[in-house]
């Protein structure tokens, strides 16, 4: 059994990991860590876990010494340090927070407001969307896992991107998103009252995710994209739908061959016949990514719906498909959630 | 007292329209009526309204011959007649259906699948959208109450494209709507559990709004409009978030100067500070449309947000101001209902 | 117009007087205070009022100085130097907190844990459950506003208590109440993920309102009462619902005779007929408390549902109630807010 | 691998099972059959399980021809000749339905207007509720699973009626469940506008699981066991929370012992610790039923608060489980999903 650690267990996405991970075959959580609520039991703080995780929280340096795979859960600034302690012990380290998802140091003081500490462990930072950069995480020690939003937004992107069959600008990403991704952390917006039964965008043109998607986007097309990245605050617990705006000139049926020629091999990316729409319902739980593409033939515009489960495949999920990949086993081990119906 | 009537009085803009007349100090709701459950009181069908409206439902001739105003809420198709008896009866005639909406009888038949048969007075019918057309509809005698996505996205874009400040082309209009906008008939979509906890978006390229919503814009901006619009449904009860997309090449303080201007004198448009983002749980309940505007600029990409309850605003209120502007009577009248904060 | 003061005005229930008094034809709102956001206005904390209620919050002193009505929405203890003070000046002072609830010093002491400081000021205070102790409030300077459960607890038991159709041990109170209830206060609790599609009952057996329950229903039954009170948390924003159950002797149609003749004059309490079950849906945002019987024969035990919308029969609204009938004007007075059906 | 077959794949309960059983290490989903969807792919009425389940929806007849083991999901009245024919075959049949629950000919025929058409079946018919009926199950050959509100009710009660603690009249089961309960049938009542922010009880005293609750209570107590049973509708999918009230002598630490003694060696029931309530958010999407007990010494009574996932404990994990222990396989297998956090 492969001893993982997780480091930050008891946020959301920190907890959403011990989920998965209890399913995975060939892992054992074998340590997990919180500054807030060092010594206690993980299940009192999430009693749902009572009987089914009953690890006490220790200290970060407990994990990095005791576990093979280490998972950061942090908010940003605070993933570096135990990114240069696994890496000084040859401990693979996927990182869930944003710390090193952005290629320059400028972009991430300008976004996040910190320096780059360790600029030679950056450089070996992997970015961990299996579908697209599936090579480059086989050989992966820093794993710095994607953005949910960016997650959403490039895969549904990258094979019209990938294969020049969009304007590349004037990219619209519209994106909805559920309440656990704003985190465990209590603020007035996501009081119940203040979220149920309402609905806006936040963060216009100044969400974090921005630079994330066009650095991929980039990368994808080989050339500068800027896009325009509007997120919103759904009243529900889980998913995000990205609800993406392109121009082309090509025909839908080419523009389905991308998309099949992308991902009919891809577990986790169902892309959806004619006719029907991708929704969040039909992934929730799960590890997987719908896509559905529309063309509004009288603007030739072409709008891609993507869905995700936001702390899945949108977080814990891929982490762990990102640890499948890098240790060599098989990708989809542990994945095989079903998505609720209902 | 002025006395009005509803035809279609048990579906969700026709009982909306009860709940909102009762408020108005100068109408009475003399006869309401429902084929489904003509005969029943609405108190029966509403069990809200015990005490409150305890009128027997009757059939729309009754209807028709004891009112002064008279609203249909009906499915389309069905307006055209009723509106034909109300015009020889010389009974105002508001219509919270789709049937005089679009000016032409081909666009009708191509989006509705009918005919228009009496087209003389669908020259006569003004499109009751105050804020815009206040003048004609001060002479009406049939208006077309606009749909609910339409007063969202038009009263959203109308300073800015009234004034040429943003280009005509590629403007991409992406709405969020609650379940009430769906209507009372069952179906598997709105089932409770089909639709909690899920998001998408439905009728992407085809709903019936596009051409009502091109049709006006086209008529303010004086050149023909065609825009991308992808409606979406919420699983909360009432309200609309449009997110706008349109290019600009002016700057931020002109953009406020058109809201400004536009909207300054107009009560049930609050065009919000710099640094306030439109919000679907400040208009709820209420007959505002709250409209904030954001400046990306790294795409320079103008992003309007436009909220309204659909319920009011984008229908049973918006009815009402219509009635009121066309009696001479103040048009605020039995619309001050102050939003729901929680 | 009658100058009202609000002291608390940005919790929930002292936004919800800001709402409902605003209907009030004749009272004017003249001065509200907030600790925590004195010098701003009210509605940059609560949006929604923009254009509606522009006042800024000051002292709770100036409320007192310049109020001719003074309600106080503070957290418990908080009123009783409130109370003195306006006593002094001869102001009406309503009190929706719970610090004039309890007859017995000890009992607030043992409840809630603080002394009272004012005593003689205590015995002048009037219990305002409009439905019972009408008479007594007519004559009131100081109205302790009843808490939420026990209104519709209390409303629910009055008339078979009070003629003496049940037994009365045994009597079981079985509430579940939304998530206004719980306050504009950030707790775990009522983060919105961790409440959102879950529920419970919390403190079993040593909520607050049990010995204000016990309290008003041994003054209707002229004996010592002694009540099982549950409360639970619902996933919605408004209402209570109460689910009794009692054991009785009598037959249905003796029972329903005591509900009609207890209530049927009673403009905010809807008995409703045979068949109906009384549903929180009904009464959402307005002053109705609706109540349905239903009668176990095969275990004679009458189950009594009692729906009421916290925020207002629970809490505002019966308190402009109580002012109103204070004040000698008409009872209903602003209160006409019909129930939202969706 | 056990080949399984479902009739009514289609219904809530079947789509669970599909879910359930596709995790089961065992099991293979070999047929499922679908009135309404014959020859289509349960994918395309459950778009969730696009890649996942593929099966094409065949007639009942295949399904019992083809399997080992049979689970059906139906409305009551129909099950009963599918057992027919699996008794004939020697196939295992597991009932979700009601049709085989009620040992009584005439309380079935007077709850549900049907005969038992096959009396001797019903005699070899087992109650399928593990925790108390393991020993009959083992031997089973025809299942009746348990009504979700049974489930949680009998599970709650069980220790205290076994031993004696508690008074056997008197009983109160106030049950609130989410809206699978209903199922997927289009009601008014679980339409997304009509249930969603509202809250009532149904079928006061008339509910067909109260002769169910009864008869099993009756069995454990070896008296005739009378209850008050009241169901409630919550605005969410999944769960049901069961807040039961006795009157008891006892002390609360024999209380507490006695569940410690049924419960302790139960991997699926979790007696939670004192101080601590049960909750749904704990128990959803898992086989787990949490309980936790409250005494309320001013009365005397006792209140037993239990919590189930309604469509997993309450139906097609419990199938599962029964499924086990029949074919005499670990009773856990397939049932260890993990309840979600958020």
């Amino acid at each position: 059994m492969i001893k993982a650690g997780i480091i930050g267990a008891t946020g959301y996405a920190g907890a959403e990991l011990v989920r998965l991970l209890t399913y995975h075959p060939q892992t054992e959580i074998h340590a997990i860590s919180s500054v807030s609520f060092e010594g206690e039991k993980f299940c009192e703080i999430y009693p749902a876990f009572r009987k089914i995780c009953e690890n006490r929280l220790v200290s970060a340096d407990e994990v990095i010494d005791t576990c093979e795979v280490v998972f950061a859960a942090l908010p940003h600034g605070l993933s570096q340090q135990i990114a240069v302690k696994c890496y000084e012990k040859g401990v693979l380290f996927i990182d869930i927070g944003a710390d090193f998802r952005l290629d320059s140091a400028d972009e991430y003081k300008k976004w996040y407001g910190k320096e780059y500490i360790a600029p030679e462990l950056h450089k070996k930072a992997v970015y961990g969307l299996p579908e697209i950069f599936r090579k480059d995480i086989k050989n992966a020690t820093i794993i710095a896992n994607p953005g949910c939003y960016p997650t959403s937004a490039v895969l549904g992107l990258y094979p019209v991107l990938h294969e020049g069959l969009i304007e590349t600008s004037g990219i619209i990403i519209d994106s909805k998103s559920g309440a656990t991704g704003a985190g465990r952390k209590l603020t007035q917006t996501t009081h119940f009252t203040d979220l149920n039964e309402t609905f806006s965008p936040y963060n216009i043109g100044k969400h974090r995710h921005t630079p994330e998607i066009e650095q991929t986007l980039t990368k994808i097309a080989k050339e500068p994209i800027a896009v325009t990245f509007t997120p919103h605050l759904l009243p529900i617990n889980r998913g995000i739908v990205s609800t993406i705006y392109v121009k082309t000139k090509t025909t839908y049926t080419e523009l389905r061959t991308a998309y099949e020629k992308a991902y009919s091999n891809e577990k986790f990316v169902r892309f959806l016949p004619e006719g029907i729409t991708a929704c969040l319902g039909n992934v929730r739980n799960s590890n997987y990514c719908d896509i559905s593409i529309h063309l509004d033939e009288h603007t030739q515009t072409l709008i891609i719906v993507s869905a995700i489960d936001n702390m899945v495949k949108g977080a814990a999920g891929q982490a762990i498909q990102n640890m499948n990949i890098a240790l060599g086993i098989d990708e989809t081990l542990g994945l095989d959630i079903i998505p609720l119906n209902f």
